[in-house]
């Protein structure tokens, strides 16, 4: 497979560049950057210097599509609106990494106040909540706090068992991207945690759509992040308020069964760390039933740098080849 | 005054030396160590050299009694019960860090899994929700997650608003002692956070002990604790569900008027973090109201060895002597 | 005493604040800051919320000579130079933290690659090599890096027994201050170190200079600076190459003599870290002699925004108005 | 290739495994503990949890040698020279990563103070080093440091230019091992930096081995090692006096002739630093000329888990075996 990279100058290019790099049917034919144009790629992300020859380019969708068999769009969100359907106009696939199709036209217009100029159905990209992925030629590929919410709590969302869901979610600050920031800079992250959007991210507007989608009368679904001293990774702690009493049996049993072929779910009989992921596109999920309560604690890990954006991005361009799910991606988590 | 203090080569011990140092009334004549007998507390705590010049003892209470006018016993539980009632039997004030005291004895009892020794009432040694601290001769000193909780939401148990409470806490390493574990090697803590005790941490019996004192009613109380990559410092997320709707402006009123002439609460217009509390016995609150929901976040910072440990302790040292609670205390956290 | 700060918004503007607050003797009447005009300081250095009511002014600085008797200079070098004439023309005693005054007018214009427009003798600011400081109005507060180095070897370098010195050093991040860059990025940053400079900063001939003001014969002084994913802290490795053969008994001997008296240097048998010197004033140094060979190994341990900057600064205000020097800077490291 | 680990549980077993989890030759079909004998080896990596189905085994080195094509040693030095003679002796090709043979027999026992139980001439595994490797039966795979130092400075040796070398190293944490201690103990490694061995550590003995093998007139070697807060990752800054004035023109045209065909040698115009070859096997060179001076300043970077140790050994067994050096070991470093 011929690869198009539209914005590859960011962690979510450097990303799939380094997992691409390892997959045996992918081939890199053209990454972009309007800025960085003529520079070479491994100067940019210098951890590829000797895997990578590539330049950046500044190219048309229409050139790049002409290369390419996919194409990853790796762009800020409403620039993502404006090169999309050129791409798909020119015949290619497409998997857009940012938020710009995820959620239903009406809700994405409220949620990001802005206007949507190419409203469009796609299919949301958590290939094991979508079993549709393999028959479509364009997937919005999810955010990276709604699959570690979305993977956490499925399973009881589709048993129709949840009355309460609290998600308070903590990632490591790469999320925030390459850019230096006051809240990136190392005396304010480091030895610290920060808590933001209290009550209102927008990707919680994701999570309620995967949920809801599971069980129409989900109505309490709360969302805090956080991010925490560390590079990558989102750990989400599901703090949730059950309609009926379930035990440890039975809770492991519908995980079980809900995630029976999804290689990249491992259920673990513990706590999930993001040291057993980190690199990965694996997402660990364990889970605790509080006695004499309504509560049960469910915590996912995944890096939100592979599963949560580039790596699920590259596990769904091998369901719409029809390639397994895992080529290229079967790679252990890099630990300690 | 004259200081004792019974195990001193612990975190706690360390920094109640660390604060002790610039307090202007506070005199430390004993520190007691049994395996580290004879040598120099600044040989453990490096920090401390040319600041004291003592030595670790092993001593008997009645002899730390006769040269003390205040004793701290920062033992671990179950030690504190065998050396409590021969301090107070020698007519010393005791301020007692570790668990032994701080629940009502049967609770204990099944929370701890041993038996109690020393059954015997004390005051439990939150100056801000408890006024009765300056006639007490005996304090049972707070554990670091209830300090950080119980502040958090007391104001609206008070009002009686709270319908459930989630208390997810980010705490640093410190707070699992000097000596290294598994949990604490860094390769498995940094870049990372690991949750623990997800349903049934022992601190959320005191949590609810304080709650419920103030709001009888209150029945739904969760709390799930995590570890990050910093060593001081608990941030706590306290979900809010409230029994009706409540807006900022009622919301600030409530905190303002709870905590009028508390000096070491800090009410912020922003989110409280780690940095701007570490070394310092402020406790930093910040809160939202969710639009359109029944939840509010209140986000609380202390540091856990200050105002979750040995600030406070000393806080309560300062009204059982009938100074200035901020007396040796008004000291800025140290930032970046 | 009264006290004015030119440029308060940074780092150690933020630790002079942090430093003064328990400062028996003194009174912050004024902190200057054009751009965060008549914001209060507390807004952002988030630390001193309730430590200090003041508000950022933009005055002349006559206006902060008349309500002073001494202003701290804590600007960029190139403005100091602008600022320190008026002022000291004012009549008000000066300590200034840039760089503008460290260095000899002609070293300064060659290392900085620019003119001097206020070419002034100024004594260097460390209190223990500078007997001299308390007869003075004006001191040049001297650099971080030069700071630890100097510490390190002076004792060496007044005997006449370095052939050469190669001063190795690892600082917090905390000295590239407080704005935002690629390499205060935490991903950047953390688990990782970064050389720079490797040849030529600054800051050597600071190192040079003093050095050579002990030993005039003394040529060979090489210096390469790293940072390291900590806030604050400057650990040195000093490697030395003597001219004759010594062994510990005498080099200790040396070193106790020449810091005799010196209250902010710590001796230590064994190795100095940051751990033991953060949030404090004092240098902790320790060294050990290469067996068979010509190499003694120092090392020297300070926070590089307190003895590197603010706390000297204090240091050297306490002994220009005939204070202790250790007046409200005798407090204990923050560790863990 | 079928593979033996003897001794499979620690951070450079891990290595192996994540290592040769994608190394399409390699077919990992034993791998011993006596302590985990039973115990799922992903239940002690959870990081290769769905990746290695095996358990630990207690096995003799007989049936070890007879499963395997080539037995890797993971065990203590000390340990190995009990273990790597038996399998020699049932004709395995083998690699041994302790220090046990490393260095001639009479240097060895003098460095680690034992007696060696099996003198035995072995070739040191640095490829780039030592064309020989090839034809050989076992290696002696170096020490982390010597990796980092030698191969930073190789070239000017081999030019016979050097006069004096100081090496100056930064060590990630985990060089120190998985079990927890003092110095891995989170507080006090974080913010910090820890000097250890300041004059005669180790691995000294194994860079003056290596230097002198290639300017037998070489006799000013030094070393002092760190550990930083980084899990992995080694940044030696050498410190190169030259016997002649040589330009950046001379410098670079040696490291490139030197390193000419040499895959895993990446010579980068600007200063390498860990978070480019973090979990690769590439070692990252870059230099500077002091103006004025005999100095001359390089850095190189490793992964001392990968270059370091497991990565090496696996560039060893691929030339063993006469594959090409880089199988299985093409792999991008992860970054951020």
């Amino acid at each position: 497979m011929d690869i198009g990279i539209i914005g590859g100058s960011g962690y979510t290019g450097g990303e799939l560049l380094r997992l691409l790099a390892n997959h045996p049917e992918a081939n890199v034919v053209a990454v972009t950057s309007r800025n960085k144009k003529g520079q070479k790629v491994s100067d940019t992300h210098t951890h590829l210097r000797k895997i990578y020859d590539l330049e950046f380019e500044d190219l048309s969708m229409e050139d790049v599509a002409s290369r390419s068999d996919i194409v990853f769009t790796a762009v800020p969100h409403g620039t993502a609106m404006q090169v999309v359907p050129k791409l798909l106009k020119a015949g290619v696939k497409v998997i857009d990494l940012s938020a710009d199709y995820r959620l239903k036209t009406t809700v994405f217009e409220k949620v990001y106040k802005m206007k949507h100029i190419d409203p469009r159905d796609a299919v949301y990209g958590i290939p094991e909540l979508h079993p549709e992925i393999p028959e479509q030629d364009f997937i919005a590929n999810p955010g990276c706090y709604p699959t570690g919410a979305s993977l956490a709590s499925a399973p009881l969302a589709d048993a129709g068992l949840i009355e309460r869901a609290v998600f308070d979610s903590k990632s490591g600050i790469s999320g925030a991207g390459a850019e230096p920031t006051n809240t990136s800079h190392y005396p304010n992250i480091a030895e610290n945690i920060q808590a933001y959007k209290l009550t209102n991210h927008r990707h919680r507007a994701e999570i309620v759509q995967e949920l809801t989608r599971l069980d129409g009368t989900l109505k309490k679904i709360s969302f805090t992040p956080h991010v925490i001293p560390s590079v990558r990774g989102i750990l989400t702690t599901a703090h949730i308020f059950v309609k009926r009493e379930i035990d440890m049996d039975e809770l492991t049993d519908i995980y079980n069964k809900f995630y029976s072929n999804k290689p990249f779910i491992r259920l673990i009989n513990g706590i999930p760390m993001l040291g057993g992921v980190r690199g990965s596109n694996f997402c660990d999920i364990g889970f605790e039933v509080e006695q004499g309560s309504d509560r049960i604690v469910i915590i996912s890990a995944i890096d939100n740098l592979v599963k949560g954006a580039s790596g699920q991005a590259i596990q769904n361009m091998n369901l719409m080849f029809g390639l397994n799910e895992t080529t290229g991606l079967w790679v252990p988590a890099i630990a300690p």
